[in-house]
C-alpha cells in the first residue's frame, strides 16, 4: 500500500490511516539498518549488542500531564520524548543506541501531527545520536507517547545514584530553574511571538530539553561517584540520590548556577529564581558527587563539552539539607505543586 | 519513606502516594538483579548483554481501546502487557529478557490496581522468564501501559517477517479466533461467573493470552523461513508477512484450526467461527512459512511444547488469497472494525 501523500491525506484523521500506511511512512523517514541488523518493520527490531554492558530506560510523555498542545507543537513533544529517555542514559555515564516508541493518538489526530512528531523525534535522535529502530501505534484519548531507549557503558563503568562518599563534592552541570521559567513564562503568555528573546529561551528550555550525554560520559571518565539527571527537581533528584547513597548533603544556596534568563520573569512568588531552581524541576542537567580531588578535572572536562559544571554542596554523613533546610520540606513545595493545573 | 500500608494506604489515590514510595513498592516485590546489573531504583538499568543479536520491542495498552476496565482485572491488565511484548519476541524466534514499563495512572487510581497490575505484571514474566527491571510512573487520563522489551537471539538467527518464499508451507501455532470470541463472550455477559466453561476459557484467552516463546524457538531451530505473531488477525498479518517477503499465498478455510469453545458463541454474525479466526485478532498465535521437507520436523518440535502446528495454506507467487477471497477484502472486514466500540 503507497503511503497517501497530498492535502487529502494531510487533512485525513490518524486513525482513518492504516496503521501500516503511517507507520511505512514513518519508516521511510528512518535511517536504514546496518548489515545484520534489522529495524521497524517486523516484530521486534535485531540489534548488534553492545560490547560494555547494556543500558534501558523509558519515560512516559502524555498530553496536558508533561505537555500542553497549547504551547508545546508536535515537534518539541518528539523531541523531549527522545531528550528525557537520552538524558536517562547520560545519568549513567552512558551513549544512547537505539529508542523504541509506542505512540497513543487521538481518533481525530491529523496526519500533519504524526509527520511533526517524527520531525522532533528524528531530530533529537540525529542530535544524541539514538537509531530509532520500532515502534507502536495505537488509540489513546490523549496524545501518549512512551520511548524505551538503549544505551552503552563500559562494563562496569555505569555511574549509579548510590555510589556518593561523605566529603564528595556535589555538582551540577549548566544553569538551573530555566524550564521552570519556561513553564511560567508560557503560562502566561503562551508560546506566541510575544515571548521576548530572554523568555523565549526559558520557553525553550522547558519544550526543548537538553539531554548533557557528552556532559555525562565527561563525569564518568573524570570519575564522578555518583549521577542522576534533575527531572523533577533538585530537590527531588538530590534527595534520591543521597538517600540511594546513604548519605546526607548540605548545599549552598548562593552557590546555585541559576539560569540568567529568570530575571526576566521579574516578581510574583511563581517567578523567585530560587524555587524555581530547587522545585521547578525538568531542567535535565546532571547531579554528580565526585572526590574534591578530581574536581579540577572533571570541570575541565564538562568545559570542553561547552558547559560549567558547578559545585553547589557536599556530601554529608548524615542530615540532608539545602540551604540550611531540609530536603523533606523543600520536596514538599515540589514539582507536583508546581505543576498541578 | 517507608512504603504505606494497610486499609488507609489502600484508599489513597495513586496521585497521593508519592511516585518513589510506589516505586519503592513494587521494586520490593520484583527480583534481585545479579552481580554486575543494577536494575529498577536507578536512571537506568545496566545488563549484561547478550551474547547473540539483541531484540527489542514495544507494545502500548491503553484502558478503552486495548481493555476495558469493566471485564479486564488490573492483573489482566498487567499479564496482558508482558505477554503482548513477549509474543512479538517469540515471533523472532528469541527469547526475552528485560523489561521496562510506563505507566499512566488515573488520580484516582487506588493503590490496589496498582498491585494488581504488579501482580499480573510479575506472573507473566515468571512464566516468560523475563526480569522486569526498570520503569516510570506518570499521570494519564486513563490506565496506560507501555512495555518495552529485550531479547536474545543467536547472531544471525532471528527470523523475520520477510523470508518466505513461494512453495513454503504456511503453518500456525494452536487454535484461532478464541481471542475475539472472548471478547464476544465478555460483550454479551460480563466478566461474571455466568460465563460457562467455554465462554470462560474465550474470556481467559482474551483476557490472558500465551505467548508462543516455546514454540517460537522451536520453529526456528525448525528452519521457519519467516515469521509473525497474530496480534492482529490472520488476514492483517497474513498479509503483512506475504508483503515483506515479496510473495503471494492461498489458504485454505477448512485447514484453519478454529478454537473448539467458539461452538459455544452460538449464533449471530458476530459468532460466526471462521470470521472470528481471521479477522479476529489477539490469538498471538505464530504464523510461520517454512520449507515443505521442513514440516514434519516442525509438527515434531512444536508438539514437545505441548502445541500442534497446523499447515493452513502455503506460499505462491503473487495473488494473496484466504479461501479464493484476496486478503484485502478480509482486511477490509478487520479487526478495527471489530473492535470500535
Amino acid at each position: 500500500v503507497p503511503p497517501p501523500t497530498g492535502e487529502r491525506a494531510e487533512r485525513r484523521p490518524a486513525s482513518a490511516v492504516d496503521e501500516d500506511v503511517l507507520t511505512a511512512r514513518l519508516r521511510a523517514r528512518l535511517g536504514s539498518a546496518p548489515d545484520g541488523e534489522l529495524w521497524s518493520g517486523d516484530d521486534a527490531a535485531v540489534l548488534r549488542p553492545p560490547a560494555g554492558s547494556l543500558l534501558v530506560t523509558t519515560d512516559m510523555l502524555v498530553e496536558g500531564v508533561d505537555f500542553e498542545s497549547a504551547w508545546a507543537s508536535p515537534a518539541d513533544v518528539g523531541w523531549k520524548s527522545i531528550a528525557v529517555n537520552a538524558s536517562d542514559i547520560a545519568a549513567m555515564g552512558g551513549a544512547p543506541r537505539h529508542a523504541v516508541t509506542a505512540v497513543g493518538l487521538g481518533t481525530s489526530t491529523p496526519g500533519a501531527l504524526v509527520d511533526g512528531l517524527a520531525d522532533g523525534m528524528i531530530e533529537a535522535a540525529t542530535t544524541y545520536a539514538v537509531a530509532l529502530v520500532g515502534g507502536d501505534l495505537s488509540r489513546a484519548p490523549r496524545l501518549t507517547v512512551a520511548v524505551a531507549m538503549t544505551g552503552e557503558v563500559d562494563a562496569g563503568g555505569a555511574v549509579p545514584r548510590s555510589g556518593a562518599r561523605p566529603g564528595d563534592a556535589l555538582c551540577v552541570t549548566g544553569s538551573l530553574g530555566g524550564a521552570a521559567g519556561g513553564l511560567v513564562a508560557l503560562r502566561r503568555h503562551g508560546a506566541g511571538p510575544d515571548l521576548g528573546p530572554p523568555l523565549a529561551r526559558l520557553a525553550q528550555r522547558q519544550l526543548r530539553p537538553r539531554a548533557r550525554v557528552a556532559e555525562g560520559r565527561a563525569l564518568r571518565s573524570a570519575g564522578a561517584s555518583a549521577m542522576i539527571d534533575l527531572s523533577d527537581g533538585l530537590a527531588v533528584d538530590l534527595a534520591r540520590l543521597v538517600a540511594a547513597s546513604g548519605v546526607g548533603c548540605e548545599v549552598d544556596v548562593a552557590a546555585l548556577p541559576l539560569d540568567d534568563d529568570l530575571q526576566a520573569l521579574g516578581s510574583g512568588p511563581e517567578a523567585d529564581p530560587i524555587r524555581l531552581a530547587v522545585v521547578g524541576g525538568e531542567d535535565f542537567e546532571l547531579l554528580c558527587a565526585l572526590a574534591p580531588e578530581l574536581l579540577g578535572d572533571a570541570c575541565a572536562r564538562v568545559e570542553e563539552c561547552g558547559t560549567a559544571l558547578t559545585q553547589i554542596g557536599e556530601v554529608t554523613r548524615g542530615g540532608a539539607r539545602l540551604g540550611g533546610v531540609d530536603l523533606d520540606e523543600w520536596r514538599e513545595r515540589g514539582w507536583d505543586h508546581l505543576r498541578a493545573p
